[in-house]
């Protein structure tokens, strides 16, 4: 019985993936109530590889439709791209994001990440932002994933007003309106 | 009449300096009509060091005042710090900081040197940013020195309203408001 249920839980696990790429082993393990280390073989012997390199496969099919930025000045892993309209992106927060006392992410990564998306996601050779309004809306912890949604909201000649919110998991921690120029 | 005119012009340089200690050899060179060799020269006989040190020096003073952040986490050099009233900081527009493409400096940076000047010059031990409202007033390139001015506008038990006004020059470069939260 236990080997029927690897293979159905393999099964079913391939398919979680194709539709949903960006689950933590942590967020799997919950999902099939198993261990992550088995969560970790399952994926081994699937040939499926860690969200890491999932998210990287990702994001460098949408560097190359960036037009605004070069590819190593977008702040997190562009995950989504659909050039005047929509982008999203992920960012993990990583020793050198966080005050040393606190472990709290600094509020200027949570800017940096959505103003480099608002940029990235017009399609123009050179985009500048003008003004930004923001909220940080809940701390944000060492170890967390950002998941940043840009999208455009009014598109004009000159500029554009693009809306971005972050969350973490369901919790939103970050929202923004950005006014970007396009230079000519 | 030369010998005469450097040594006054070198008591005028050791004054001059003293009361505004930021000028760069550039501008002291406008200032007296002379090279900026001739500067560079005038403050080796006097023993006064580069700019670049004369910053550091009187950051060095300062860091030790600030609560609510550690001396690396001031993005810029403070040089004046009066708690809960105000705080000026420099950041100095390198390479690190531009795109690749226009040498222009990015938003986040920007953003970045106000957000932690806004944190700094709050009299508590954690100080977190709540909103911000922001706006890029013109561009700034490769090289240029920031000079962020941060004035405490309100401030109560909870919170504080800081003004961040960001200057090259005498070109406003950057405005923000801050509503920044004091952790208990």
């Amino acid at each position: 019985m236990v080997a029927r249920n690897k293979q159905v839980r393999q099964q079913e696990l391939t398919a979680l993936i194709e539709t949903e790429p960006f689950l933590t082993d942590e967020e799997l393990a919950e999902r099939f109530a198993v261990s992550v280390q088995t969560i970790r073989l399952d994926r081994l012997s699937l040939g499926i590889p860690e969200l890491r390199e999932r998210i990287k496969a990702v994001a460098n099919n949408n560097y190359g439709k960036v037009r605004s930025l070069e590819l190593t000045e977008v702040i997190g892993e562009l995950i989504e791209l659909d050039l005047n309209h929509l982008a999203i992106s992920i960012l993990e927060i990583g020793p050198e994001h966080v005050f040393t006392r606190t472990k709290i992410a600094r509020g200027h990564h949570l800017f940096a990440q959505a103003n480099s998306l608002a940029v990235s996601v017009i399609d123009a050779e050179v985009v500048l932002t003008g003004t930004a309004d923001v909220r940080f809306t809940r701390q944000v912890k060492l170890g967390e994933r950002l998941i940043s949604k840009a999208v455009v909201a009014d598109n004009r000649e000159d500029r554009a007003c693009v809306d971005v919110a972050t969350k973490v998991g369901d919790d939103i921690v970050f929202e923004g309106q950005f006014v970007v120029f396009k230079n000519k």
